[in-house]
């Protein structure tokens, strides 16, 4: 198993599961006298979940990308690792479809759709965590063991990205819908510091690898 | 973050979204007594909006994959302007089946289903034009940067594709079939000017990558 | 555009089309004290047409693969063959549907049902034949022309094809069942033909394209 | 045809249909009063048969991965084996939605539902192994033939394999939610196995290729 297979598979399991978000969302049925436009609008949940998810999972296929461009070699943990990665991710769309479903619903079973959607997207961040954990914590599976201080501030990262998606569960049962403008500014929020990332900086909300320019690390994730 | 993977990514994400139109061709329901021919025809514009989404994704993919020939770095913002682009590229199912199911219905709801199709489709136009902008703003992110007229009868097409389909967005309150009557004449004339497109002629409509013969642009095009 | 790009977007396109042919496949509903047994067995026709366009799919892929093997040079006509062959490949999981919905149902609409089925697979394979003979119709595209008898014998070979698959739709109105045998016999003919082709024995029925030891051709199918 | 196209393709399909899965997992429909928390309990054998299935994907790909890893040439025969296998893994999602339909009724239909499960499983390991002896009954298809000791202990572990599998069908009859158990069991089992498999070892239930360190076969697994 090289690096490069591995990884070729995980892009095709994210493209699928970002992409399988749009079959959630379903034309309204209305009467023929009721406003289509009107029934458009009123599931704006879907169209929220679905802004929020495909974010969410499109921040993820970078890191993954990110961090697997330090990776040298493939061992047997580090496949399990990224197995269960992939089990969470490619189950959003189910917690996504449930969020939108009860969202305006309100009360109780709001509350319980959006926990259900938070757990499932804190899953999916603590099987990251533990992939990158895994990752670093072996120089003999890296092309070139990133500096100490990067991991360090890498891991701070992870773990304000655990606390916040924590916060973002446990707002569920304050109000459901501010739960779900948890995650998309969260998803946002991710999405930019992504694209701005110097791993000179160290700022925080997201591995420590860089996209930026020739540095170390960028060696190597060339292909 | 290479070209080569961030185009590879966004080619499985339109293959993906363009095999997911057929899911939503319902095999119709008929009576006993009833005939499924008659029931099969009646359902023609689930066929006519997927041939038109199908060209638009097709024609998209296309210009996608020439704009990626150009680049030779990925910076932050680029991400997040090809993210937005996917963004809605996914969601054209969506549209295409509202459209499907409310054009024949006619009257308020037609206008309003057919102007979802134009507005998503204008916005992954949008999507597209800023992300075209980007890429050939900073002659930085490109192997060569393209001459200047080049650039500018680019974005000429591009403005002149957005005024178009700011037409067909219009026409949904005029006649919703017409407006995707429209939307495929326009798919068409794109699909067959971009296949014959010259870097040399700069005709209408069209991103100005050539795919013909060997121009200096192609060089870089070519992997 | 290169050769390797397009083959790709279309390997990408083929492989999701074969693999949502299983979602046309429903769980049956059974009452309570109903045998589920036999509601699987009563829904034999759905997993016929699984099997019969699984083939078809597989070996269409095949073949696709073989013609790129010998395409050089993509022009623009070339692409506009081949998204229109892919628009076909893509909607096959629609007719499966329907011909699996209403076989046992007999009468005409089963006739119907079939003959839908029928003139998608013959519209594929026509657009299978235009863009192989486009393809060879031009040395400019190839890296080396095949020889002019394997073109000749090709082309018979399609029009074999093409022959058999009109019996096919025309025995829809004879008998469905039939129909749909007839085109499970052929789909198996051709993948086992397939399987054992070589160039040099120009057998019946799918392009000369061999998949056979090292022949002159088989160098450029190597990538 | 070679092996890496092959490969890719197969690689597409598994990726696909372990996405696929989740689509069988639907949103509970719950009226205003009743618990969401409660109705999304009731479908755990949804989620079992979506973690199960997961695996078994999961596991048949890192197989089939590593058996292409020996393959130097692909012959017709090759063809329609493993076109064989894709079908069974195709298929998967089906018994799966029909196992999670109907495990918790109980009685006959419990028990012929994972009767489904168990069988469709049962002919994608048989099609598993038909391969890998094709593959390796002709050293002409390889780049190295492994020594006769791993292809030997490689058909014993495929063949217990294939015993627990039978076991786990006939276990349907028994008690579904516990041949359900069973194949959880024994997918997990499979996963790690996987994970910690040395050539060397020769362990039981998995094929003798090793994906861990530098051994005869990764040379060649190495692309």
């Amino acid at each position: 198993m090289t690096s490069n297979r591995l990884e070729a598979f995980s892009d095709g399991v994210f493209a699928i599961a970002i992409t399988l978000l749009v079959i959630e969302i379903h034309p309204p049925e209305v009467a023929a006298g009721a406003s289509l436009a009107v029934a458009l609008f009123d599931q704006w949940p879907s169209y929220a979940g679905y802004v929020v998810s495909f974010l969410i999972l499109g921040v993820m296929w970078l890191n993954h990308h990110r961090i697997f461009g330090l990776v040298a070699r493939v061992d047997g943990a580090l496949l399990i690792f990224n197995l269960n990665l992939l089990l969470w991710v490619v189950l959003i769309p189910f917690p996504t479809a449930v969020a939108a479903r009860y969202l305006l619903e309100g009360g109780r079973n709001a509350s319980t759709a959006m926990a259900l959607y938070g757990g499932v997207i804190l899953a999916a961040a603590l099987s990251f965590s533990a992939l990158y954990a895994w990752v670093t914590h072996d120089a003999e599976l890296l092309h070139q063991a990133p500096p100490p201080e990067v991991v360090r501030s890498s891991r701070i990262r992870f773990s304000f990205g655990i606390a916040a998606y924590t916060v973002a569960l446990g707002m569920a049962w304050v109000s459901a819908p501010l739960a779900l403008g948890l995650h998309f500014v969260m998803a946002l929020y991710y999405a930019f510091d992504q694209s701005t990332l110097k791993v000179e900086e160290g700022g925080p909300g997201a591995p420590d690898v860089s996209n930026q320019g020739p540095t170390p690390l960028d060696e190597h994730a060339v292909r």
